[in-house]
């Protein structure tokens, strides 16, 4: 009699709505259908709910112009992950998409090939970066945006840090006519995702680090081709087996090898290779610029 | 390929909990494998889940000591009466539990039998509400708490409203040794729950209206049963079949009608049928007293 009671319940609320967007009842009516059954499958109790109810009131409060602690909570239950896997399904022969982040900022300074991306001072490794932006043919796609973004040896970006420059350890960059691009960086390194809110008690609570492997962030988009949106990470690096935000994928892993043609910098190659447009659709991820 | 992909993603992050609280450790893996199978269900795409991410966020940030926006939108998917059904399933032969709503006080003044509720002055018409409370073998209760709260003809309730006394239009009465119980008050009215914030928007998307219909709110207690949270309706009121928080159960409707003993003055009768305890378990739902 209750089982039934509680089918009838989530119907009548799924009859309720009434959306003139089509899609809108959609999501709304898909979200319902799966709260009403995690509040049943686990038997939600009065204090459970309550701890819920504040749990995510302090996640929305937590959030500030420079802090999205809502996108962080999606980013450690590997929702934004999903989200990206879902929403522009990898091809096997194209580079897969990962999460934006937190830190990219649009409109970083045009730079050209083979410069460096520092403009404050940093103890860390050189590393000169380089490789090709292609199609999934393997002809080289030229002119395609090559937007990157990464950290300093002190863990923060630019964004959060006031102490450098504003454009530090970022920039955009034109292919070739041979798909090429390259410029040089310090070594990323591993850093913590802010866990000094709800998410890392949460974290917490459930036996997790924050910690993020080193990884330099791409965002390349060219005409005619879907905009990716990627990270290249340091085979070096620890939590490549357990990143926070569960943004590695072993196809984007590269090895920051000594090189000798320049003494004490590293070498990291990395090629992309993007899937052409095939629908409208997907026009939708592209990031604000 | 991408569907394995995605569901490695979902067991790896499930994988990633290892919470020392065993119900906690079921709880978030619940949630998340919802989660994931809700985005994975819609194909939700890069904006629309932004357009999420700002939706809850502004909900929580909504929220003040006065104003509880995460419970509105638990209530207004139903989810919160859904918790009720699950957390403390309704028997037969008991009255059935409903939601608390944002309204109760704790510590509503103590009120002999028969007494009035009022304590500023109403236009609406008056009421004598009278019932008993019993077990489920139909023998009076004696001495149970009969905890009653509702709004004013303005449509508001004394907690939300500083022209009212704050004691208005609630009170305590104990049962007699007949198990009986009565008051005196002014009849409720329908009212809108708080529509100017991202929930309202929500409804207006979706369709809905902000309305509940008419009621009276009991919370009714006596050792050794089960608490009692639920609400009596008024058979005449509007909006009883689409309540924007679904509180309504047919059989917590009543009549309110004209009484011959007294000019003008309504009478409503109500009995409610308290669960004995079974378990500590559910002594996890009473509210603070």
């Amino acid at each position: 009699m209750t089982a039934l009671r509680e089918k009838q319940l989530l119907e009548d609320v799924v009859a309720s709505f009434d959306a003139k967007d089509e899609r809108l009842q959609t999501i709304v009516e898909a979200a319902t259908r799966h709260l009403h059954a995690f509040v049943r499958e686990v038997g939600l109790t009065h204090s459970e709910w309550d701890a819920g109810i504040s749990f995510l009131t302090a996640v929305g409060q937590m959030c500030t112009p420079e802090r999205q602690e809502m996108v962080l909570l999606s980013d450690v239950l590997g929702v934004s992950s999903q989200m990206e896997l879902t929403s522009a399904p990898s091809h096997d022969e194209a580079t897969a998409n990962t999460v934006l982040g937190p830190f990219y900022v649009a409109g970083s300074p045009w730079r050209d090939e083979g410069a460096s991306i520092l403009e404050s001072g940093d103890p860390g490794p050189r590393v000169i970066m380089r490789g090709c932006v292609r199609d999934t043919a393997g002809r080289p796609i030229e002119g395609a945006t090559v937007d990157v973004w990464q950290n300093a040896s002190n863990k923060l970006y630019a964004v959060q840090d006031p102490q450098q420059d504003p454009n530090n350890l970022r920039g955009r960059f034109r292919t070739s006519e041979r798909g090429s691009f390259s410029f040089s960086t310090v070594r990323p390194v591993a850093y913590a995702i802010p866990d000094d809110g709800p998410v890392g008690r949460l974290l917490d609570l459930v036996g997790r680090h924050p910690w993020r492997p080193a990884h330099i962030h791409f965002l390349v988009t060219a005409p005619g081709y879907d905009p990716l949106t990627t990270h290249v990470f340091d085979s070096d690096s620890d939590y490549l087996d357990s990143d926070a935000v569960f943004g590695v994928e072993e196809s984007l892993v590269t090895t920051f090898q000594a090189a000798d043609h320049q003494r004490g910098a590293l070498d990291a190659e990395f090629d992309f290779v993007l899937l052409a447009s095939r629908d409208t659709f997907r026009s939708d991820r592209e990031p604000g610029t």
